[in-house]
């Protein structure tokens, strides 16, 4: 038996979210029948984190098992060759025997990405956050600083997960103007972007869009920058701003330690 | 009784091209029922072309007449808001009495997108043609130019059409690498496409689909350059190269001639 680490990107328009569930199209489910397919064995998928209905990646990690004798690259090119458009395989390795996508993550980088104000682009409706009003994102960038660190994210977890602790360790948090996603736009549109980066050592459910959610506030100008650190204090997700919708929401990396991921 | 000019852009992904057709959603058909909502009229659209089924625009136009008394301002906002989000009002304009979005156009430009090479970015899949193989865009360009000037463009028609002539006069004609139209891309994928740009004082059925095809046909080294100059000539669809796929196609711009658009 051979464990496999297999890197995808995928557009999160047309599923339900990665994990599998009856009767609606899931990325784990179009993966796993793929696999099947190709190896001739039911195999059982785990991905770095679940994804939401309509949020995508540019870097998930799964991981899996298989009695499959092929190569790698045969591996690679017969999974895409089988995979609908919206679901590629960029990359496959094989792993040490027991690597769990999920355990053994140890970082991961999120992007979210705001179009505000101008009329919004119809070629990018299901791949960003159109806000109405433009947004101030030198101080969304400020604000978000009060996150960097190790803290109880309390305020930041949509309820409904099963998680031991909600402490955790923002290391790094970007919010900067960065290109429009799609390349054209009309008169009336916008040609940038406030893209949001954050990368910690794990995230609660919706942390990155009820944070995103909270700076937005700041950027229209109805919280001051301290309202962040308030909010992060409190401990209570009521004290919050609101959970940015899910298709502006992309996951960019996840780390692995060195020594737990490869053959 | 006002006559209006409207400028729309639409991504053509989720519609069965411009035209209404029973059971099918259209953009013609998505925008008459919003004008109809609007306005309290059962209104009539002309656009100055039909695109095809996944063809996008970034400013198609089209014309109709009302009796409302609505300013354009007013009407822009109204038809944005009810429009679902893949179809954008960019400009609406009252036009002289009697202007025709088809009859008045004088100049039209299309853009096809291709990228070549490299793993398909999952982002993209219904808006560009996504190549298995790196083409030569320079020997294309330098091919592309036997299409200059009026021509009868025959062997470039998909029959269906009843229009009366085939000759059309090519204005331009530019294939450039342009930067790739989704700001994403993964390790493995290209980040760059071939933008063609093609403006003629009038387009045949499936035109550029069927100039794209044959061009690809010189890119990918199978044809040499003067091969286009021969397809011209022989005035024969059988002797073209295939017609590119849709989703790689957007209309960008449709002139008039000033003095027949504005009131």
């Amino acid at each position: 038996m051979r464990t496999f680490k297999l890197t995808l990107a995928y557009d999160g328009t047309n599923y339900a979210g990665w994990q599998s569930q009856p009767d609606r199209p899931t990325i784990q489910s179009t993966l796993e029948a793929v696999l099947r397919r190709v190896t001739g064995e039911q195999i059982r998928t785990v991905a770095s984190g679940r994804t939401d209905a309509g949020v995508h990646a540019l870097a998930q990690v799964a991981s899996f098992q298989s009695e499959t004798q092929l190569t790698t690259d045969v591996l690679c090119r017969a999974f895409n060759a089988y995979l609908p458009a919206d679901i590629v395989v960029t990359g496959i390795e094989q792993a040490t025997t027991g690597f769990h996508a999920i355990r053994a993550a140890i970082r991961k980088r999120y992007r979210y990405v705001i179009t505000d104000g101008g009329s919004p682009n119809p070629f990018e409706h299901s791949h960003v956050w159109s806000y109405p009003t433009r947004l101030d994102a030198v101080a969304m960038g400020r604000a978000a600083k009060y996150l960097l660190g190790e803290h109880d994210f309390a305020s930041f977890e949509t309820s409904g997960s099963d998680r031991k602790t909600s402490i955790r360790n923002v290391l790094e948090v970007d919010v900067r103007r960065g290109p429009a996603l799609f390349a054209f736009a009309t008169a009336n549109q916008v040609s940038e972007a406030i893209w949001i980066d954050i990368e910690a050592d794990g995230f609660l459910y919706n942390m990155v869009r009820n944070i995103v959610g909270t700076l937005a506030e700041v950027g229209r100008g109805v919280q001051p920058e301290s309202w962040v650190g308030e909010v992060l204090c409190a401990c209570d997700r009521r004290k919050a701003g609101p959970t940015a919708p899910p298709q502006g929401l992309y996951l960019v990396r996840v780390d692995y330690s060195p020594n737990r991921s490869n053959s």
